[in-house]
């Protein structure tokens, strides 16, 4: 959980509550009760702790340690695809140890961020017969993490990064061959997250492609990723089976709470959302390459 | 019509056969009979015209001029996305007037390739009553020649362009705002390529989006803009209504001929592709987002 400082094409936000964990939650939270693990500062406000709740995530899990929250700056261009880090303050994050509640430990299905892969270890390590793993990591920890990594990546069933994450990780550009060389590592599933393009799922049936879809309003992409990682995550938890089907109806639904996240500044958007919103998206989504009358 | 010098990641390739014309006429000739406008020096090979030819393509509307055939020469990236020009001859292209045959005029589907809007114009004027005209056109122009492009896009039915170039000709960087501002400015639909990422068609009944094939082995990337074009055009040309389920359509057919055209150097691919292979591309691409036991 994070304190974000932005600056946007449409003007500067300062202290904007952030962090993959955040996102992620509300966004799963759209679907299924969430328990979210994470540290905050003294300076953290209860009550977005209060809110979320009121969203049915379970804070349980979020230590408040002595110290400030994590704080990230950043500058998006006018694109708002580059963007330049301006600052980052790991502050009470950087001695984060994540321990679950022993409330948690039947968690079925586990989200784990990115931290180092050693740290996302330890906590898949704390949960007692998990379903389903997801991960994320970054550009940081495959160069230079590689064995930590490796070691994660014959523990989890899906790893979710983006395109540039996947050809640093597997050392091959073509995207397909890419996503063979990471299977081959140890996870059932490869989802490549392609920004406003959508997102790639690769597994033993093939390829699925979820388009991004076209905005009329795009505001702040920060978290759209971790936001598409909890919806795709939550929808999955309200399943009674979890298959290729699921897999690929996921894929949708994490595109679909994706695009809301950016419609907004911070978790504005992403955390008031409804079932129902989530539904008109996907439908909108799926109109996008439908034939015929149903797409008019 | 060109010659190509072209700096790939698999190697150097020199007097490559390439121009807009020549890919979006092989890629329409998969589909149905075509008529060339273009103009080649006296060192174009009467091979290849002979080759043309031989897959339905008139090239009664090619001129030979005395002089060197355009030349281009270019660098592209490790990524395949990037490209640099490297050098530009225009040679008997500059003083090109393009006429059409009398044979050629009552052509009924009309493609306006990348040239000067107001020849473009001229072009559309000798073809007696065409039933639809699609045009290209280039950054260069839209920032040199507004008045005469803003003529060209009242007589137009599609624009098929860029990304880039639908931000710039429209000043809007949102991509729907900037296909709306298009649309509001004469074409009743525009088709926004995307690259890798396929390309997304704007019109009255909304926005449908082709994703882009990824493919195993990318090669050359050159001529697949125009690929699409032909591949769009042509398919379009062989159904006996052309109405929004026809240009979906068309969308994959355009996407697929396009895709074949990376696989190898110049129009090696897309010079020699059957009805069958595109459909089956179009299959695989349709496969991408399906859902349950058919995408397996």
């Amino acid at each position: 959980m994070a304190f974000d400082d932005l600056e946007l094409p449409s003007g500067n936000e300062r202290d904007v509550i952030g962090g993959a964990a955040t996102y992620a939650s509300y966004a799963a939270s759209v679907f299924a009760p969430v328990r979210i693990v994470a540290v905050v500062g003294d300076d953290f406000p209860e009550a977005t702790l209060e809110a979320m709740r009121a969203r049915g995530i379970d804070t349980e899990g979020v230590e408040r340690a002595h110290g400030k929250t994590f704080r990230w700056a950043g500058r998006y261009d006018a694109d708002l695809i580059h963007r330049t880090t301006l600052d980052t303050q790991l502050n009470v994050f950087a001695s984060f140890r994540p321990k679950l509640p022993a409330s948690y430990r039947d968690t079925q299905l586990v989200l784990l961020g990115n931290i180092h892969p050693a740290l996302q270890l330890d906590v898949l390590e704390q949960v007692r017969a998990p379903r389903l793993v997801v991960a994320d990591t970054m550009n940081f920890w495959i160069k230079g993490e590689p064995a930590a990594l490796g070691a994660l990546l014959k523990r989890i069933d899906i790893l979710i990064i983006n395109d540039e994450e996947a050809r640093l990780l597997s050392g091959v550009h073509n995207i397909r061959k890419a996503a063979k060389e990471i299977l081959s590592r140890g996870p059932k599933r490869l989802v490549i997250k392609r920004g406003e393009h959508g997102a790639l799922l690769f597994d033993e049936e093939g390829v699925f492609a979820a388009p991004g879809f076209p905005l009329e309003d795009e505001v702040d992409p920060t978290g759209a990723g971790d936001s598409f990682a909890g919806g795709f995550l939550g929808y999955l938890a309200g399943q009674s089976e979890i298959g290729p089907l699921a897999f690929r109806r996921a894929m949708l639904h994490g595109t679909a709470t994706a695009s809301y996240c950016v419609e907004a500044v911070g978790t504005k958007r992403v955390g008031s959302l409804s079932r129902s919103d989530v539904t008109a998206r996907v439908n909108a989504i799926r109109a996008l390459y439908e034939f015929g009358a149903s797409s008019m």
